[in-house]
């Protein structure tokens, strides 16, 4: 006779996980499966995400664990398209409005891009967001519409659907509350299982590093690649991965409906030089990834000519009235929202600007109402830092180094420190930080 | 304008110790509160019981940690009484029936012993679950009844107070529960808050080495050793901990109603060597710690002393009538319940017995009922297994190795593989592992 036991004993698990040892499959698929219906207690599941943090997870329980999550929820399936599906995804950073101008650009270009963005986060901003300052913008599309979106636009821009891979949306909330995000196999798995639940055929990672990256330091941006690549591989996904600079905002703007302008600005053949560079080099890797290109040099003409022909823009005009938003604040970006207030803020000497953290000023937008400081705050849509000096900039005193705009003028004071420390004055020329870093996989 | 903020943020904290860093003592005290009042979810807390399990707790955090515990709940007092209050814990064993027998012959000896004890858990033994074999006796005491015992009989047996260090108890449910016990620090936290706020102003510590301990390698149980004496000194109560061997039972009775007889026969001047002289080593270390005499030799004289003139036993029975318990039982142990069955575990061959394996047996106890396979279940006073063969016994084929004493036929076949294992047979003499290993503090 057997003691009678529990379904899925956890305490002898979590302490084998603890020690260092692995979880069976099926301990696996009982525990995400349980994660995502609600039946093993948080207390346990957020012990066993910190020893996991601690322990990490061998390949086997990595392929098993995001194998699982999808099975948790609905998977997309697009072969019916006339096309290869790929998408881009980003660890997320300040400034980056790329997703906005790549999707129509890569549609043009004869890909489907299926993509599900995300909201701001800490201080790095969320695609969502900023769509929705988009007078009647939709980011909540029903599987039909999402399905209608992306086969008449080539792309959609939609939120995540809680159909896909439920068991992360659950295990995310839970590492949030509990600092158990920070773990290489759990961030891999948790991107990985919602692009293969979407039925992304093959996924751009852009993996940034520096003091607005999510994961700041080069060799934990690298790590993070090649977990993504290797999983990718295990479960049948391709995956590429750009390491790109986020030690400076990208672009001029950071703000929601600022950085709806910035990506107009470049859909319509202007821009910041890095936006634009960036762009063009995440599409060149998803049409080489989808097979419409054989190497990236071709890409990088093949997206450059969507820009020139307009056809990046039209796409975008396209797939935002699909979505319900009002396609005259693409032509008039005047009719998207901007805060009451701005204010300039000035070179206090003479110098060459040696660094702007992008950390410090993505902390600085959050206070203004860029971002979220609680889960339940509103964004300000306008509220905006828009950058007049990047780093290798030579300024006078009293030149143009940002200008805020804010609609609450406590915020921005509380922000004034942050910007204050964010711009480094130095007097001998930088040699530029290389946007793409190196490209894995 | 700071940005509005809960009381006490918990994921950056957790964030802090899962890197390494340390708790300030605000935070330590804010925490420990927060655990008591119910007022920190249940899933943060564990993932920070396991980010301490991972990075330890340095000094002052272990002390504020500790102090905050005690400060959780009420404190017990104890400068009035004609002597000191030395206390004796144990990790845990199997067959460790030795605080039965110490609390009475150190009360004769002119201590108090204000002992607060636990439950079976697991495969060691409790207790209270023994006591309360002994028909009428009751463990749960308000805090007047423990005052008015331990002044009579200058000891007293009780289960924790649910006033005393009730942080400890919320922490020690949810380790339980999230594989976060094995925690040296923790450990030593619980441990110490418990006979700090029992007013205990000593405390000699039994800790168990061996296949039966909770903590079964020596460094293991060194180490606890170490933190308990180091963080007593801190706090002002002075521990000596004696490393002593469970890697087989302590004496020959495992089982409830069998350890109380087995005790009593120690009171009496009989009993296993092993327990009497545990026992007299414990009571020596206690009379030393308590002031009653300078050198352990001394102690050990008084001790056997108080076995020799019934003064021990008479103790006991003074306390055990005071808790409403039967004193018949003492004097004729027949009174105490027996199972229904039993049955004699022969030797399969001859030779002689190299090891017996505490874990085995107490794992084997517990299908018997002398434990709990869980927390709700029911022991079954009776049960028992009783050894007839320890380490370096010589054996023939068909002699007895143990009898098993059960209620259900069921859970004695559920036992058998384990008992099986238990006893290995060998050929050669083997020479005695010594009983107390060390000693420190």
């Amino acid at each position: 006779m057997k003691p009678p036991r529990a379904p899925l004993a956890l305490p002898p698990l979590i302490a084998r996980k603890r020690d260092g040892g692995a979880l069976t499959d099926g301990e696996i698929r009982a525990l995400v499966a349980g994660a995502a219906r609600g039946t093993i207690p948080d207390y346990q599941l957020a012990a066993l995400l910190m020893a996991i943090v601690w322990r990490g997870l061998e390949n086997r329980e990595l392929v098993t664990w995001t194998r699982a999550m999808v099975d948790s929820g609905d998977r997309l399936e697009w072969s019916a398209l006339p096309g290869s599906t790929v998408d881009k995804h980003s660890t997320g950073g300040v400034g980056d409005k790329i997703s906005l101008c790549l999707a129509p650009l890569c549609a043009a270009a004869g890909l489907y891009v299926p993509m599900m963005a995300g909201r701001a986060l800490g201080h790095t901003g969320g695609t969502l967001d900023k769509l929705e300052t988009i007078p009647g913008f939709r980011t909540a599309l029903s599987p039909a519409e999402f399905r209608r979106v992306l086969t008449r636009a080539g792309f959609v821009l939609a939120g995540q659907s809680a159909r896909l891979a439920p068991a992360d949306r659950v295990l995310y909330a839970l590492r949030d509350a509990t600092a158990t995000v920070e773990s290489i196999p759990l961030i891999a798995s948790s991107i990985l299982s919602k692009k293969i639940a979407e039925g992304a055929g093959a996924l751009v990672m852009d993996v940034k590093v520096g003091s607005g990256a999510f994961l700041p330091a080069r060799s934990q941006a690298r790590a993070l690649a090649g977990a993504l690549i290797d999983l990718g591989k295990r479960l049948g996904l391709r995956v590429r991965a750009v390491l790109s600079d986020m030690d400076q905002p990208l672009g001029a703007a950071i703000g929601n409906a600022a950085e709806v302008r910035e990506a107009i600005d470049v859909l319509r053949g202007g821009g910041p030089p890095d936006v634009r560079a960036l762009t063009v080099r995440l599409g060149a890797e998803m049409l080489v990834l989808g097979g419409r290109v054989r190497e990236l040099r071709a890409g990088a003409t093949r997206i450059e000519a969507q820009i020139a022909s307009g056809a990046g823009l039209e796409r975008f005009r396209l797939g935002v009235g699909l979505q319900g938003g009002d396609v005259r604040a693409i032509d008039d970006p005047d009719r998207l929202p901007r805060a009451r207030t701005r204010k300039v803020w000035h070179a206090p000497r003479a110098g060459i600007v040696a660094h702007v953290d992008a950390g410090a000023l993505g902390r600085a937008a959050t206070f203004l109402g860029v971002g979220r400081l609680r889960k339940e705050d509103p964004i300000s849509p306008g509220a905006a830092i828009i950058l007049h000096a990047k780093a290798g900039a030579r300024v006078e005193r009293g030149d143009p180094l940002c200008t805020l705009h804010y609609d609450d003028p406590a915020r921005a004071h509380a922000a004034r420190p942050l910007i204050e420390g964010a711009f480094r004055l130095g007097s001998t020329a930088i040699r530029a930080r290389p946007l793409v870093l190196e490209t894995l996989g």
